[in-house]
């Protein structure tokens, strides 16, 4: 394989004889010829077997493939303008390599506990490849960005001391003789030390949530992207958001054409996604939901409904920015010029799929976040290499982090996060 | 920040008057002069301050900059060969943004245990930014390589269900209403489900492994990243692997010509790195151990030392292969030719740092493999996905682990995986 011939190069390859491994997607006995449509992983590929031109053996053979049959098939690549890749193979010979007796998936509707319970084999079907495909583009292009910018990764741990936004939704694990071990819920304060060493870095790994939570945008285990940058204030740090959201797009609009297809995703929706960004104030916000009917009022959060409401008042993600202090962590700057607000921002996709972002800029000065840190109750021994940050040459610095399961489902217009990751966590699962 | 200039872009702007901000590395007043080094996470800048060219309070100021302060400075950019970036400051005006007293980390010497329990101060120092910029470098070499190959990433579950290799070294945490979850030690069972749907796939992430042990080569949490590819054996396997450690050391020597200096790494021994590597059997690896005077017998696995002396034989990366079944993990595939070993390799790095990856082909065959979950008294009804990937369409296919902090370590040539990584997670130590 590491140098066999895939389905996706053999349309560079018309006239030649080849070999081709996969899996049978479709297969379709007509009398003397028989149609089967193989899958490899790079695409799909039809088959097609002439009774006259193939021995009676390979005949049989053609007749006991079945869905998802492994095997190894030879013959000439012909140009077939019909089909996908513009290619068809006319089989020679064939061997089956692995039977595949009642394949549980097929072509009827299935409930969606029953393939989540299948999800080892529902990742074959075309659409779930389709989407691996986008977040695979996702994810390169957010490290792309990155390091093209020259930035540096900083790899945060997971295995935490006591040190968490809020503790009743931490995963805890005894640690050796250290006692318990917490299971990050985002890498934050690390790239915080990291920054005033490197400047411009980033972490992106795995975060947890032990929430008894089960809405389409709450996964327990997700990938996450965290950004910071000193001497970044808070409007620098909106660009960097936008510039950075808009280069994924349309990273996934020039290179995922064909999965975006398959999932029927509309494009012009995406292609709407440029910087900069409309930007309204958690203010004005609250004014314009009032407007619109919303029960809100100055001083709450925005609820999941509200924040829908909103972004469907534009037509690319909106900025939020600057919301009470009381509603967001502890971390974050007061604002000098309205000291009931941090300067914070949260980005919200349009078409219902919400926030993407939340960022800001952090609190510099150590007397303040001391005042933070103890008014929250926290344990301040905890945070000491924290504070020390804004002991030793305290620096401006902004920093956000992007979801990638929620960029990921917006971008391929898929409604439900647990269907963007392979082997997605939640309350009710962690099988397979 | 977002647009401001960085030390690593003043060579480009000799004769501008430009902005810097950053921290004091040193500062030395010499009279009427005086020479700061300014760090900015990009590069080092002398600072050249004239006590007659500045104000009286500037140059009181300059008297009060002490390591670590934080500062913007402004100046004309100079040519000034003996500089390392070839550029120095001719200071204008400078305005201290945070103080800082007696900072922790000196010149003077540390002790190990102190600089880790500052290890948010320490990453500030020249050697720990070059080699978190080797790190960087190496990452993003990896998954340049798998994305240029078409291989498709899939991020794996680290919240697991009873699948490890064995479960005296897990870390457990409770999974609300389903029991227990442990954190994953590997995502390969997984990475070979979705090689079955896209064909070249690979998993990078953080893996765990709860064991007491203080080595210089073992981390509590640590780096792998794990290709699988559908029909590749394992001959193919070891030509991926070679192919792939010699792209990212390659990549090193290419982009990291600085940090490579500053830690005095013999880049001699890195060109060395080249495909093809040699390939040992076990076998005669054991015969080779017994003649330099080691007491191995055929059985054993190889420890430590072994890898050393064997390493030392040659003068790249070197592959063991095929070894006893009995020393290797249920999943490999039972060797045709000697049913007493496996098809698997590990992958030996020189100069003394031993294994960096274990790979193999995996058993593709149902009964094989049911036998060894059998034999081994794993929980059968956990690996019921695991073996359905032998029900539906078997496949030929292989793969291989290799982890990221021994590699960013033979690479830098740094005794200690600890210093590789930002916050390393030990059996003491989880803090900060």
């Amino acid at each position: 394989m590491y140098s066999a011939t895939q389905i996706r190069d053999l349309p560079g390859l018309i006239g030649q004889t080849v070999t081709v491994y996969g899996w049978v997607a479709t297969t379709r006995p007509k009398g003397k010829i028989a149609f089967t449509v193989l899958r490899d992983g790079t695409g799909y590929l039809q088959c097609v077997a002439v009774k006259q031109e193939l021995g009676e053996q390979a005949w049989e053979t053609v007749h006991q493939l079945t869905q998802e049959t492994s095997l190894a098939v030879t013959g000439e690549v012909r140009e077939d303008k019909r089909s996908p890749g513009g290619v068809e193979l006319g089989v020679q010979s064939l061997t089956i390599l692995g039977g595949s007796t009642d394949f549980p998936i097929s072509k009827k509707e299935h409930g969606t506990a029953f393939l989540f319970e299948q999800r080892h084999l529902w990742l074959r079907s075309r659409r779930q490849v389709a989407i691996m495909r986008i977040r695979n583009e996702v994810v390169q292009a957010i490290r792309d960005f990155y390091y093209q910018r020259d930035f540096t990764l900083v790899d945060t741990p997971l295995l935490t001391g006591a040190v968490g936004e809020s503790a009743g939704t931490l995963f805890e694990t005894e640690y050796f003789d250290l006692g318990k071990a917490y299971l990050a819920q985002t890498g934050q304060l690390y790239v915080e030390a990291a920054a005033a060493a490197l400047g411009k870095v980033y972490c992106f790994g795995p975060t947890f949530r032990a929430e008894r939570s089960k809405t389409r945008r709450h996964l327990t285990e997700f990938w996450m992207v965290e950004p910071e940058v000193a001497w970044n204030d808070s409007d620098d740090n909106m660009k960097l958001q936008e510039d950075f959201v808009s280069y994924v797009v349309e990273r996934c609009l020039e290179r995922c054409r064909e999965p975006l297809e398959v999932l029927e995703r509309d494009r012009t929706r995406l292609e709407q996604v440029t910087p900069p960004f409309p930007r309204v104030s958690y203010t004005d916000a609250i004014e314009k939901l009032k407007q619109a009917g919303c029960d809100v009022r100055w001083g709450q959060d925005l609820g999941g409904d509200d924040e829908t409401t909103l972004a469907q008042m534009f037509d690319r993600p909106v900025f939020v920015y600057d919301y009470p202090r009381e509603v967001k962590a502890f971390y974050m700057k007061q604002n000098p010029e309205d000291p009931r607000t941090v300067k914070c921002n949260d980005c919200l996709a349009p078409e219902g799929y919400g926030e993407i972002i939340g960022g800001s800029q952090r609190e510099d000065d150590h007397d303040l976040l001391l005042g933070r840190i103890r008014e929250e109750g926290l344990p301040e021994e905890a945070y000491g290499w924290y504070l020390d940050l804004r002991r030793y040459g305290t620096f401006i610095h902004s920093g956000f982090g992007l979801g990638v399961e929620r960029t990921v489902a917006w971008i391929s217009g898929v409604p439900h996060v647990r269907e963007v990751i392979a082997f997605p966590r939640m309350m009710t699962r962690l099988y397979p």
